[in-house]
């Protein structure tokens, strides 16, 4: 295995792709909105990445076996937009680690003449969320225009000066490319897996891309969800824990 | 020395050998079960393994040698199954190395034409075990199926997601290279080391692999454990110190 | 990109120029006395340093455009004295990157025929500062003498036995190249900000190098950030939270 | 500069010289017994050794010069023995890079055909030392023989298992090599330079290598240790504050 190892499935001629990346981060809603996607649209899968800037570990599935850490890309054709949608289990966890991975997907996306990239996650302000809200931030000022008229708020003080990870990296490096790139950031408290965030960023999503999607299992998914948080709402009232978001892998 | 430094004592040839991993880690389960089978089976080093992935320290042994990190591999012949065994003082202290080391043992393993690997190791849930049970996981579904039979638990929800160093990594980096592999972790507390789960490993690992093992040095060990357990729990009405797992090496 | 890339927009051509570092750090004096100078003498940008040594993550404008972490060179010709003037988001957040990204800083001044260095920064004392003052250390005892002539101080116990990061790697390693290098350090609480210490730093700069810059913008952010200090000192008197420097970013 | 920069001034030729190693660490006892023979013996200074692993700092001399971190090798010549002496401001800060700087170390130790290796360090034991003692540990049990006809002592369970940083690694290192090497470890409270520690390591070594030295000055030190240990004392008497070991540089 080398420091990056890009296993391909599959050849698939796309036209002028857009990429979609959702990768595990804040309220995991950017890997909620990219899975839904892929199961929605029966996306199939392309190619693995590994890295040894992955955690040491492997995953064990709910029937006793292992996969390794990797990053998946997923692609699907049809007569409005050809999607590459990329996703996995784990993000880099050293700093060098995130710069050549992030690389490696530019140069993937290049060899199959991505039109742009949507990059995707959540933005933790620490407390309920009231009012469903996408934040964003662009590689080019044309782009912050467009998506504003899709009513993505751009914020003089946030997202809090930057974005950490693949969602910023592949802006920044995609920059330096002439790809032009936007984040989309779902408004979450940062303490729980947040569904409803992603049907809210899944909700821009569509109306930019001007496709449908059926978002009845995100929906199940935030009622789910809604119990839980009152669960914990009610034992709030007795101590007050703040949970850590690694600690929500298994209440997704 | 290179990153990784491979010092080869003997040549052997085996038969389709079984490779058997047991490193230190929770409980150090996986490294007494290795110790004692190697003790038993008069098993024969044929190799050691220096890295700069190690703490960079020396151990000190009690006769005021010293010895620098190193993994070792045992060879053992026999009629009914031949057996790699791998041990050592310590596992990567670096991610990358993690990676790089398990690679390094996959590659011996395949020169060796292992036919399956199993890794060991504990699983520390945090309080006395009462019933000693063993867990698995492993890289193929078949193997699941074979495992349970010999009464290895697959649970849903445990062991916890994932599993950490070279017990996963020898699974996962198997999985993309086709060698079989099995993870048995032996339930423990995480608090000590824990010859009686290493008994319960051995004794479903002699099952597997058809051998029969002299158990008695184990079984005196997790008696002076016990011991210890008592005098520990004595302490613990006075005052309840969580002893860290490092904090162990003496106690050994 | 490379590990360190060097994007070059401008070949300019200079006069024996003297290179001024200033990169964020303790109460952001250095950064702010590059950007004040930058400004004021209309200082044009001629490269671009990006790294993987740099934090994983892009940086918002107000404008809802990202940009990649990176350092920047400014050139400034002028008859009294050439300049180039280093300034940027960031430094290297690993041991190896601060080395090789002062010794590529090293590669382009000894390209632009560098004579002398100065690099700037703050000496946070963790209380708040009575008479403004600037400190000093060189690569080169005779450059001790000199600056002692601008009033800046030498102190037996300070800065404290070691200057961490460019502003000490540059005046190090240019030891070993034969660039003669002066650190100047302006005294600051390190809990703010401190465009007073700034301009500290900068009056004695400028007399050093027989300059003549207006100071106002320095002096309107001094006021400014006085206004903040107030207000602190004021919540202060209920409770005292000690402001951690990255959290300051937003008042800018 | 290099990963690892060695730049030699002088050339020597010497008679199977015997290595000391006194580098930075617990009681600083290492570094002042090396110190001490340099100064004693009059030795001189053949190479410098520059790293990328030590910390991305220069340290501010009192006259106001700066100087980057490195180790520094001393040759000394005599009837009797001729040495050389490791000394340096700092160790390495990555693992890799403690394994990278010992294995150069042993090249140039060889080049120098080097007959034994002494590695001086302090034992912390978390409490005032009652009676100056020397631990020892060595990388061949012949060694460990010699070792005790001086006085030192070999503990089962001391030094706790493990020797971390080069005073560990160039005995396990060297052993791979072939060449004997000896660990002499002072025992010492572990919170303070303590110049008697060293005192204790030097006699050892003197009777060892069969040499005689003045020992006035680490005496003198030592008196003005106890002073500042008084003082310490009687502040405890107020308050109990553990002062950590990189606080007490400014107290040498």
């Amino acid at each position: 295995m080398d420091e990056i190892e890009v296993r391909e499935f599959k050849k698939v001629k796309l036209k002028k792709p857009v990429m979609i990346e959702g990768l595990p981060g804040v309220g995991n809603v950017g890997k909620l909105v990219a899975e839904h996607i892929i199961h929605e649209l029966n996306a199939e899968k392309i190619l693995e990445l590994y890295s040894w800037h992955f955690p040491p570990q492997v995953l064990v599935d709910n029937d006793g076996t292992v996969r390794l850490s990797k990053n998946e890309l997923y692609a699907c054709k049809s007569k409005k937009q050809d999607l590459l949608i990329l996703t996995g289990d784990q993000q880099s966890v050293t700093n060098e680690g995130h710069y050549l991975i992030a690389e490696t997907l530019l140069d993937i996306a290049q060899q199959h003449d991505v039109s742009r990239i949507y990059t995707l996650g959540g933005y933790g302000i620490g407390q309920l969320v009231e009012k469903q809200t996408v934040l964003g931030a662009a590689n080019d000022a044309e782009l912050v225009a467009e998506m504003k008229k899709y009513g993505v708020e751009f914020r003089e003080e946030e997202p809090g000066g930057s974005i950490v990870g693949a969602s910023g990296l592949l802006l920044g490096l995609g920059q330096l490319r002439g790809i032009p790139a936007v984040c989309l950031l779902g408004l979450t408290s940062g303490y729980l897996v947040d569904p409803k965030s992603a049907q809210a960023v899944l909700a821009v999503l569509c109306q930019v891309l001007n496709i449908e999607l059926d978002m009845q299992a995100l929906k199940d998914r935030a009622e789910e969800m809604e119990k839980v948080v009152e669960r914990l709402r009610e034992m709030e009232q007795a101590q007050v824990p703040r949970v850590r978001e690694e600690e929500l892998g298994y209440i997704r």
